[in-house]
């Protein structure tokens, strides 16, 4: 089969390299680059130039950002080619347009290093489905903040010097914002809702980060036998949904407060399977590109042709998920008790009203943490 | 697809209830039950009646123990029929049988309820080989233990109050020898090698268990920040492999002390992808129930039909598999050094090694206990 792959980043070049080293059956016949990096017989800065060849079946999107990688998505769809893409932010804003156009071309629409990157997530998400209900699933679904919570605790370190340290090693960008105000997770949330789930899922869910958490807090939870994580989370319940991402305060007994460095670590709960947990690489080149590629080699051999249907009759309801809230903010919270040094909580809020909550906090407080009990 | 199940135990009506319930295509037309257990319609206590009808396309065994079911297996690959089984010793004993057999015929031999139950394992490992060569896995592979040692550990029980509570539950069979001595999982190992390898797995691999694991022995090695995990593991490195079914002494910080009840955890190394992890339930009616129903419907599909290669030219090497192993023993074990409170260590054997000194051991103290140092 031959591919195209747009974009020549790290993803890029992981893919290029496990197709070469691995001979699948599977040929990087051209790559869309920025017109000053043309450096490859293979490479074109025109997408039409793609477009046009007959002999390219499959399009890798891996440039990241929402356009041009949109139109781009959708173009190829339309023209009937696969798409494999491991771009959250674009697929969680357009997963119902490009799953209509899948439709209506026959053409598949593979999505696993979207989520989890090398975890094998997706696929097994849709493959559950095939027998059971999702009845919720959560996650450790950002490396970069899985990392620096990791270190924090284990090191003894603030925050700021451990994301200084996470930016020289490469898991964290310059502007860590997306990262660590989970707006990352979030995206990785909407798109495991709607594979799971089977809807169009509510795209303003409840979301907050970790920017604000220090040494101290987690001292303060440690004392309770607690650690926190950040999870992006989902839960149904006969014909509604709620999905949400925030901080969570886990027993240091689990599994989720185990995983250590910039692993993943994505769970799912269903009708007959029970509980299901994956765990692996959740970015990185090499992990990334063997999602793509595994994704590629599903289309190719006709095993995995995923055509989205995010019609189910479920409605959002963010009322599903509660839970107690542990706060650490000088803003008066109303009715609160003390809780772990320095700390209080708040009991039985939905997670929308915890992220109000919040909102209302830090205009008070703009250091004020917040983490939902476990 | 019209499909027959041989055997109506757990597993069997898990399987039954699915297929009924989720109406996926699949009807379970005929049972092969014992002459005066003949309660359904379907039933039959003659195997022929299944093989000459020729309407069923697939049989799933689930009658457990070696024969007759290795005699039905091969008569249904002869005869053209895919095979579904989630039984390990059997497939343990006979997989290169049953590989050339099906290779012959064009049948398909789906045996992922046969290892870790409802955790999707072997069909993980059959993936990531279309791109990775698998370096090394490991895992949490037999429910019973893992329920003993982590209760034992909670609740600060002994070994055999908490055994007689797990036959309560259904958790332990009556005669517990196969799961507390390390042969259900030295089964799961040897199919787990075939398959993550690609040979004919060595059948006499060192292999003991945790009959001996006292709480005092988990009090000494938690001062240590350690805990114990009957593991199978496997390695591989250029034209060479080795495995082996020992206790492990690991980190109270990974992700395998973590792991609750009877639940499994299955890990694997691979070129690209890195480290993978698969957590869910091993055993149990509905959970391997679905592993079986997803193996069939693999089947009818057309999704995966696994036709085992076992001729990757690698070499049985024991020397592969070293570590550090703690005793716990009055007898005398030559060089070692004192460890946690009543163990000593020995430094550097190889698996096979260890469980040769330890059988040395229990000549003298039969209520030695050996664990690998993780």
């Amino acid at each position: 089969m031959r591919i195209a792959l747009l974009g020549f980043g790290t993803v890029g070049r992981g893919v290029d390299r496990i197709v070469s080293e691995r001979a699948l059956g599977v040929e990087v016949a051209r790559i869309l680059e920025l017109p000053d990096r043309l450096s490859d017989p293979r490479m074109t800065s025109n997408f039409d130039d793609i477009l046009a060849d007959p002999s390219i079946e499959l399009v890798v999107e891996c440039m990241g950002g929402l356009e041009p990688a949109c139109s781009y998505i959708m173009a190829a769809l339309e023209s009937g080619r696969h798409v494999v893409t491991s771009n959250k932010a674009v697929v969680a804003a357009n997963l119902e347009r490009f799953a209509a156009a899948s439709r209506a071309s026959g053409a598949g629409l593979y999505i696993e290093a979207a989520v989890g990157g090398g975890v094998p997530w997706i696929a097994s998400v849709e493959k559950v489905r095939r027998i059971d209900d999702v009845t919720s699933f959560s996650g450790i679904m950002n490396g970069t903040t899985n990392y620096i919570v990791d270190a924090m605790r284990r090191q003894g370190a603030e925050f700021a010097d451990v994301l200084a340290r996470a930016q020289e090693l490469g898991y964290a960008e310059r502007d860590p914002s997306a990262d660590i105000d989970g707006i990352d997770v979030l995206n990785k949330t909407i798109i495991s809702a709607s594979v799971a789930f089977g809807v169009a899922c509510e795209r303003s869910l409840p979301a907050s980060g970790i920017r604000n958490l220090t040494k101290a807090d987690l001292d303060a939870l440690a004392e309770k036998g607690l650690t926190v994580k950040l999870l992006g989370r989902g839960v149904r319940s006969d014909d509604r949904y709620a999905a949400a991402v925030e901080p969570v305060a886990v027993s240091e007994d689990s599994l989720e407060a185990s995983v250590p460095s910039n692993f993943n670590l994505l769970t799912l709960d269903a009708t007959t399977v029970g509980e299901l947990k994956f765990y692996g690489q959740g970015a990185g080149s090499l992990p990334t590109g063997n999602a793509i590629v595994q994704d590629v080699l599903d289309c190719a051999s006709g095993a995995r042709c995923p055509v989205y249907d995010l019609t189910a009759p479920l409605s959002y309801d963010p009322s599903l998920l509660r839970a107690d809230y542990v706060f650490r903010t000088t803003a008066s919270l109303g009715d609160s008790e003390p809780f772990a040094e320095g700390t209080c909580l708040v009991r039985d809020l939905t997670a929308e009203a915890a992220r109000a909550l919040l909102s209302d906090a830090l205009e008070h407080d703009p250091t004020t943490f917040m983490a939902a009990l476990a």
